[in-house]
């Protein structure tokens, strides 16, 4: 058996989410499926994060282990030629037995993006939560500062989160405006869950106002996830990049 | 009657184009249809260009008449309220009742994007043509610099296109890379049936080194649909301005 990591892009819209379900499309399904047809074994695939049901993926990361021979090159074009349009495998490469995918990851970058308009965006209604209230960008930065660092971040997960732990690092939170898309970029060593969606829909009331910045430390801290602000809209998340020690990505001679 | 003029936003990868057509989901008759909820009446709706199916738009212009009272203002509210979410209208405005979306165009922008990569993107697939080989965009920018000027585009039309004149002029062909995304940029007067994607895919043939830049002036003056390249996919293109005449900005007073 050997091991092998890739990279699988997606959009999420029509999926419910990685991980595989009984009766219901998920992206882990898909990958499964494609990889069975290729080397006609059944093989899971192990990925970094369970997106939820709409999330999206640019960096998504995965491994499997496989009995076959065929070569991470042939893995890569026959598995593109497998899957549906919407997903698309970026990368694939041996690894080291040792790599796991989820286990193995020290970090990862999430990128939440708001549509903020009076109207909803036709071509781009996808990919982004619609905010009509007009958000106040320097307010949502400002609270943003007080997330990052390591605290628990039992306010900012879903109420049927059941982690054992919850407290967590965050290395950045940045907010920025291109005309009426806003995006926030959350890099941090691991997540709750929900936790990007609930810390973008609680910048949301920060930047209409509902939420005063100064009072995000009391927020954090109350560990209430009734003290956060709503869970933002899954269409507007993508995983963009996961993190792993560079040890890991040196292959056995 | 009131004549009003609107900017239409959409996601084409569902609808069969822009124009109304019996038995298939068309862009302009779901704009008539929200119209008419809103109004009781049935408003034709024109637009500047017929985009094909599966064809994007970010600037469709179009006008309608109307004796309701409603406001442009409730209009915009009112139409993305009925809307489905693929489209949307990013404005309306009361307009000159010599304001004709089609016939007062002077120009228009349309935006062509190919995703350069052995593999497609599973994430971006919706929005761009995937071609594999290596495309030099260095050879499809000298290529594109001899379609700018005043010419007859007959290579570069469908063969069905029934316009009797086919001479236009292109104010400028842009090509542009950013890591696999190749984006052309036309903007001229006007356009010919199949004309932006016909020139995406003879750019694209001169970019993986089956046409020689320098045949371009013979290809064009050719007059011939053969001489040219294949038509890029629709789902690459969006209609991004249309440009009219300042004078028929200025509302009467």
């Amino acid at each position: 058996m050997r091991r092998l990591r890739m990279i699988v892009e997606y959009d999420g819209t029509d999926y419910c989410g990685w991980q595989r379900q009984e009766g219901v499309p998920t992206i882990q399904a898909e990958v499964e499926a494609a990889l069975q047809r290729m080397t006609g074994e059944r093989s899971g695939v192990c990925g970094a994060g369970r997106t939820d049901s709409g999330v999206h993926s640019l960096g998504q990361t995965a491994h499997f282990d496989t009995a076959s021979a065929i070569s991470p090159h042939n893995f890569y074009l026959g598995l593109n030629t497998e899957l549906p349009r919407a997903i698309s495998i970026r990368s694939v490469e041996d690894s080291l037995p040792a790599f796991d995918a989820r286990r193995s990851a020290t970090g990862k970058l999430y990128r939440y993006s708001i549509w903020n308009d009076v109207v909803r965006a036709g071509l781009r209604d996808r990919y982004a939560w619609h905010v009509r209230e007009p958000l106040d960008v320097a307010r949502m930065i400002a609270a943003a500062a007080h997330l990052v660092g390591r605290h628990d971040f039992s306010a900012f997960r879903a109420t049927d989160c059941d982690r054992l732990t919850t407290v967590r690092t965050l290395h950045r939170v940045d907010v920025a405006r291109t005309g009426e898309l806003i995006t926030i970029e959350v890099v941090g060593d691991a997540f709750l869950k929900n936790m990007v969606r609930i810390i973008a829909g609680t910048l949301a009331h920060v930047g209409d106002g509902r939420i005063d910045p100064a009072t995000m430390p009391t927020i954090r801290d109350s560990r209430e996830r009734t003290q956060a602000g709503a869970t933002a809209a899954a269409k507007g998340l993508c995983l963009v990049r996961v993190e792993y020690p560079s040890a890991l990505s040196i292959l056995p001679a």
